[in-house]
């Protein structure tokens, strides 16, 4: 038999859990610096929790675990004679039937039913971070797969704009810290809606944000056209017009809009929330620049103030990272009213940033920082001692197990990135002491084990 | 819709989450002083790999995923038919045709998988750990869980004692890290090989060695009585009175037993490998102390070489830790002839020994070091610079985000165990400074920006 995994899945080994660690460590102690705390959902939850939270797409998208023991006995004649005679419904209505439970689809919907779960033990703000994987039974192709980390951190419980602004920091500080040059998009969403009800199309939204995304491309008479294609009036594309053309500054662009938006008491709001959040950015220094992007609207529909979105600068891969402002995120569980705001850093995108780049610090890749190389058993007995030692410093070191061939241990020592060498034969032992190889230069130096301690701690 | 979690599953809180990273990382970081890399696995594998390697009882605790798309396709008329006339036969039968793949149920199947596929580019002997959640359709009880972690450590491809020696030292200094005093259990199935052979009773070593296991409780009649009952001939139990009633040192015990198992080479030999593990032990000292078990069997059938498991001494918690030497692995997927030796830590019974034993170092349970009061718009502009500094200085530091009462912000600092607090109101900003309270003394003092750093950074 030879073995596989389930397609659209991966393994990770040594090399690749080595620098995901970097970028997890890395996330993690940035939020822990701003107060956030960390939780866990099980990879299980109900299917009562999962369906019908991220459209009829994400239903099906949803990984069901069988239930139990006698399972089948749960359908009726009726429900088995469907089998039979399948049709487009079948499919599901059986599975609702033998199945109770799913794979977490994302970290938001598990963490809503946290919060609603756990409300009485909660200390309100609650800043939370998750980073756990997630299932969609998508078509796998590349960058895309069926099992992937998410990593989250979201404020619930205050509607304070301190919170979008300290997750702008956040945002900040970890790609200052990957060496990442980013540009932090934001926009908001009562901005968007102040436009549509401005130009009295409040239902084209969508296609009025695509359209204005593309006027660096195909400039204003391809806008015009395209907004003319998806039945906007005239009279709307000429209101339009200073908005797709906007030009300058964050400050100087949204005080235009305050001009072209002074009807809409929404509009006006998502511009002072906005300039609220650049003002107070600007008060503590940003390695990276805010930029006001009216064009950017994310998919989720449940954003309703601030919305963010990250790009790598000095490569292709887009967005690495993203959130918003929700008002009623634990409303579906029944406990309306609670405000929210989060961001979630795309993991595998920046793994592909930080490769593309060559951007990982070396020692974060180093594993042992010595190996004693085996000479066989009374060397090894003189050896395990001094071992012993180093490890109580806290210095990673391994003696090859087996008394293999020089060249295989050396060998052993290359390919798995190990910068020293020590070798204690019987001439080292008479004198007490090791000698040392440093692999990158070749040089050997005889040592007394004090030194050995010394040059490793380094 | 009132929201629930799967039975048998978990949420895992902040304080939780600190409590079991506390475990995780310190582990972690033991394995990593041993040259141990880490690895993770996809949750999904596919049936074929899971199914049959746990035994009939494992293949029904085997969560299974149903397939995705139009999964009754693949039913036959037959098979629908078997639906409506279910026989104890068909649930497994079905389930085997609507689903293709598993969550995984140990973290060892996945790792011999793993090996095998990726073969070409291990360097061996290779040593891994891996950390991830594993489920089993048990039925839940206390302390029994259908989602929950495991932490292996294995070295493959390597037949050498001195990888059971380093594990030996790995657990060590483990638990004396968590300041938990264990008794480590050592024992070697040739060992019990050889009892069996010596006394004619190769079948029944499984109640042998639990009759002896009772010596202790029932003494030596009793153990009489329940060989006599597993079948054992008065011949074959009088030989095996002098193992039963063995005492002294480790040393001891292991010469006497060398004499009364003479006869048999296997058993000769684990006692030759058991010695060589205590004699290189006694060259590096360790915190807690090795004991020879004969009694210790561990239920996997797999183990061919030496077996230890770890015994709490100041709880009744029982094993939370065991492993040992197996000899192939990865025979069943195609691989045969590799060598190797794990273990396994029991992180929820480590996690309840160090709740009832209250061993967490404080800092390990401490979120934000300090909290700003928010006073309203202006204080939080002075305050944010301020922040900023610290944060960039690595102290873990937030301002509450709503201009609340000040009562319910202390409140917020307590609950979450925030040690100091600062306040600046009007005054404090007039004179460029702020107020810092320790929250366990009450004493406040005004301080710059700089003082404050320099009390958070100690």
């Amino acid at each position: 038999m030879k073995p596989s995994i389930p397609k659209g899945t991966r393994d990770f080994g040594p090399m690749e859990m080595a620098k995901r660690n970097y970028i997890f460590n890395t996330i993690r102690s940035v939020y822990e610096l701003y107060g956030f705390q960390q939780i866990e959902t099980p990879a299980q939850e109900t299917l009562q929790t999962l369906m019908g939270k991220y459209g009829e797409e994400g239903d099906k998208l949803l990984f069901k675990i069988l239930n139990s023991g006698d399972y089948l006995s749960k359908l009726s004649e009726d429900e088995v004679s469907q089998i039979s005679n399948p049709n487009p419904q079948t499919p599901n209505h059986i599975a609702a039937k033998i199945c109770e439970k799913g794979l977490r689809y994302d970290l938001t919907v598990p963490f809503a039913r946290y919060v609603v779960m756990h409300r009485e033990e909660l200390q309100l703000p609650f800043k939370r971070y998750q980073v756990q994987p997630v299932w969609r039974a998508d078509r796998p192709q590349k960058g895309r797969y069926r099992e992937f980390y998410q990593f989250d951190g979201d404020v619930v419980g205050s509607d304070s704009l301190i919170n979008e602004v300290e997750l702008m920091q956040i945002v900040d500080t970890v790609f200052s810290r990957f060496k990442v040059r980013v540009a932090i998009k934001i926009n908001n969403r009562k901005i968007l809606t102040g436009i549509a009800e401005t130009i009295g199309a409040a239902d084209k939204i969508v296609d009025i944000t695509v359209a204005i995304d593309k006027f660096d491309k195909i400039g204003i008479d391809g806008v015009r056209d395209e907004l003319a294609k998806d039945g906007l009036s005239e009279e709307q594309i000429k209101q339009l017009e200073p908005i797709i053309t906007l030009d300058g500054t964050n400050y100087q662009r949204l005080q235009k809009l305050k001009k072209i938006l002074k009807g809409s008491t929404v509009g006006l709001k998502g511009i002072e929330e906005t300039e609220f959040i650049l003002n107070m950015l600007k008060k503590c220094p940003m390695k990276n620049k805010m930029e006001l992007d009216l064009t950017l609207a994310r998919g989720l529909s449940y954003y309703t103030g601030a919305i963010f979105e990250v790009k790598a600068l000095d490569t292709q891969i887009g967005s690495i990272s993203g959130g918003g402002r929700y008002d009623n995120l634990t409303g579906i569980f029944g406990m309306p009213g609670l405000s929210g705001v989060g961001i979630s850093f795309g993991v595998d995108r920046i793994y592909d940033v930080l490769n593309a780049l060559n951007l990982y610090p070396k020692n974060s890749l180093q594993t042992s920082q010595v190996l004693f190389v085996n000479f066989g058993k009374d060397e090894t007995a003189y050896c395990m001692p001094i071992l012993s030692q180093l490890r109580k410093k806290g210095i990673r070191a391994e003696l090859f197990p087996d008394d293999a061939k020089m060249k295989k241990q050396m060998n052993y020592a290359n390919e798995k990135g190990i910068p020293y060498v020590v070798m204690a034969g019987s001439g080292e032992i008479q004198k007490g002491k090791i000698k040392l190889k440093d692999m990158a230069t070749g040089k050997q130096r005889m040592l007394k084990a004090d030194q050995l301690i010394d040059i490793l701690k380094k």
